[in-house]
């Protein structure tokens, strides 16, 4: 059994969408951000950089097992199971640059606009600008690379695309009313898109927590 | 041979310490990004991100490959050497996790509060405060677990160290003058940059490019 503490964001779907596509067997327990409940002993203990998602598997070799970072929870569950990530040779470390490329850059910038642009109460355009100009020049690294490949890291589904996901689909919802115009063009990533949202355990992943 | 594309930063520094730590053979070309030298089609073909570090590792299992992402990069030659990450068990999620809380926090945070702290001509009051309070939140996360863990993954230096040491030597550098005296407490921090200071292939792999 394994435990998942998440959230409705980005970060959090990527932990629920892959337990979603393994059909493991996982409790849910919800961590409300907007009532601080990151930041009891209990949720600290697991995951001191105070942020869903994190894990505990209970059947982990040696005993339980927690991690935090959406990034490391992607890696563990794609090695535990052998699905989404290959063990060895080149396909492995092309999933693992774009899975980085995810977390280093689509998600923090995306997460910044969404600061600046849509939550901060004081607007700053400088910051706005900014976050604007770097997050579709991600999205177009994005859909360059899927006018190449079906998926983001080559012909396979892959860990890199459950990360990418729900960052994606915040930039086409939530973020869209700052970024504009800008994803119109970009059909290759309007593609996938289409092609992760139809898939059952894509559209169950993205409603955890209910 | 390894060829190792970087620029004198804090994400290239990480691939020429962990080069440096292997002991193996490896040719550096440098990209000034001062220069563009980015958006060349050559390394683009690399780095489709056009962003440093990038390495071609030319005797690897079928062919030369090509690997950006610092991430990534530090995956691949921890992999192949077996050496800074284990192979399987608790230990190596454990790195896994501050290695994806480098790449996912501490980088972008830093590099942002580089942007608007530093770089920026234009100031930003909103943008420098934001950047300024998440840093020194990271930074203290990281202080935490140093005051319970000679390294961050715990007993042994591993690739989460290798990922955060140039990113920690800006702070205390580069971003000290926007950071002021929060890094002065944070005991653990300074003791845990003394023991890897002192390591000759960190010294070495600060000074690439030459």
């Amino acid at each position: 059994m394994i435990t998942l503490y998440t959230w409705t964001t980005p970060n959090g779907r990527k932990a629920s969408i892959m337990l979603e596509e393994l059909g493991w067997k996982y409790e849910v327990k919800p961590i409300n951000i907007g009532k601080n409940e990151q930041f009891t002993d209990e949720f600290l203990a697991i995951a001191p950089n105070n942020k869903i998602p994190a894990i505990v598997d209970h059947d982990a070799e040696g005993g339980p097992l927690s991690i935090f970072e959406s990034g490391a929870i992607l890696t563990y569950l794609a090695e535990k199971s052998g699905q989404f990530l290959p063990a060895s040779g080149p396909g492995r470390y092309k999933v693992l640059e774009w899975l980085h490329w995810q977390i280093g850059g689509l998600g923090p910038m995306l997460g910044q606009l969404g600061y600046f642009g849509v939550r901060a109460e004081e607007k700053t355009p400088a910051a706005i600008e900014r976050f604007t100009e770097e997050s579709d020049r991600l999205l177009t690294v994005m859909d360059t690379q899927l006018q190449r490949h079906p998926y983001l890291a080559g012909d396979e589904y892959s860990i890199a695309d459950i990360s990418c996901y729900a960052w994606t689909v915040a930039a086409t919802t939530f973020l869209g009313k700052v970024l504009g115009d800008r994803l119109d063009s970009k059909e290759a990533l309007h593609r996938w898109l289409e092609t992760l949202g139809d898939r059952p355990a894509v559209q169950r992943g993205m409603k955890i927590p209910g």
